[in-house]
């Protein structure tokens, strides 16, 4: 599958923690570079995402701000 | 200004493109890792976004999908 | 690739207008449901994005909302 | 209450699953596709929402993004 | 039709600017207080958006950070 | 920092309810005008949000939909 969302970050999950029904997903996209992800627990089930698991951070370009110092 | 979404990552604006009322806007954060946003043209004049430019793309972790291969 | 996004919803496009720099693909998932994306020219590009074209509406459950009469 | 959103569409609730603070409900639009919204709880109450109700999930275009094979 | 978004902020619209698909609509909430809204054209048609209307800004809470000085 | 979101509303803390990994923070942008954001239980601690901090709601526009009645 090909998606539109422009922004496709290759990365390893550093973190998986899941509470009642959202989970957060950290995924190491650069060294030191950690992307946080909230998503849900049927998504991890179903992705079957573990740390360590190769996974990419996807985002929409129309949920990217930009900002400056 | 301290905010609460999780993905601030750091970069150079590489790219500026003005449409009608929505530019978009590319930032390298890392080597060959580059990040689009989708924002008002607006926002880039009050931020003097252009090339070279220091600038963090910023995301709220509720908008960060995660995919496997 | 397998997203996290929990709907995925199998279409075929019925329009695309493309803008400036935003295009509007319009998807019919079922008869007489058609779902609206706003998505960049690019990606229409990337995605060869035609109408007739086979393709997925996809949205991160935090994206949708309820409402009832 | 008439709303911007381009995606309205009408179903019936066929799961509602409160977490802590954030609620996951499924709507039937057409026979086999279930969209999944996360919302909060408070939402949840607000609306009234259970089995069965009729109710619509409503996303906004720019959160919709497409995907092809 | 009640929305389980939130936000829904009542106000009067105090600016409506149109580009090529994309259009920013302004609505004063508070004295002062101006939220900017980007939607398509099609729905700015759709709710015949004008000076002066009277007219909610809606928003889902997922989708409002918090930012402190 | 200046952040490109459009929306920035300032305000102060009326309720801070954390559940398993998200939160609910309330913030009065205007006298009985509520703004309630769903933020990771991580950015609370991190931006020490408690009852009556300063803060601000941050909201970019292509996360604002208007509504008529």
């Amino acid at each position: 599958m090909k998606i539109s969302a422009r922004n496709v970050l290759k990365g390893k999950v550093v973190s998986v923690d899941k509470g009642a029904t959202t989970a957060h997903v950290k995924i190491e996209i650069a060294p030191g570079q950690v992307v946080t992800a909230s998503i849900t627990n049927e998504s991890v089930d179903a992705l079957k995402l573990t740390l360590g698991s190769d996974a990419y951070a996807v985002v929409k370009a129309s949920d990217v701000m930009v900002a400056v110092d």
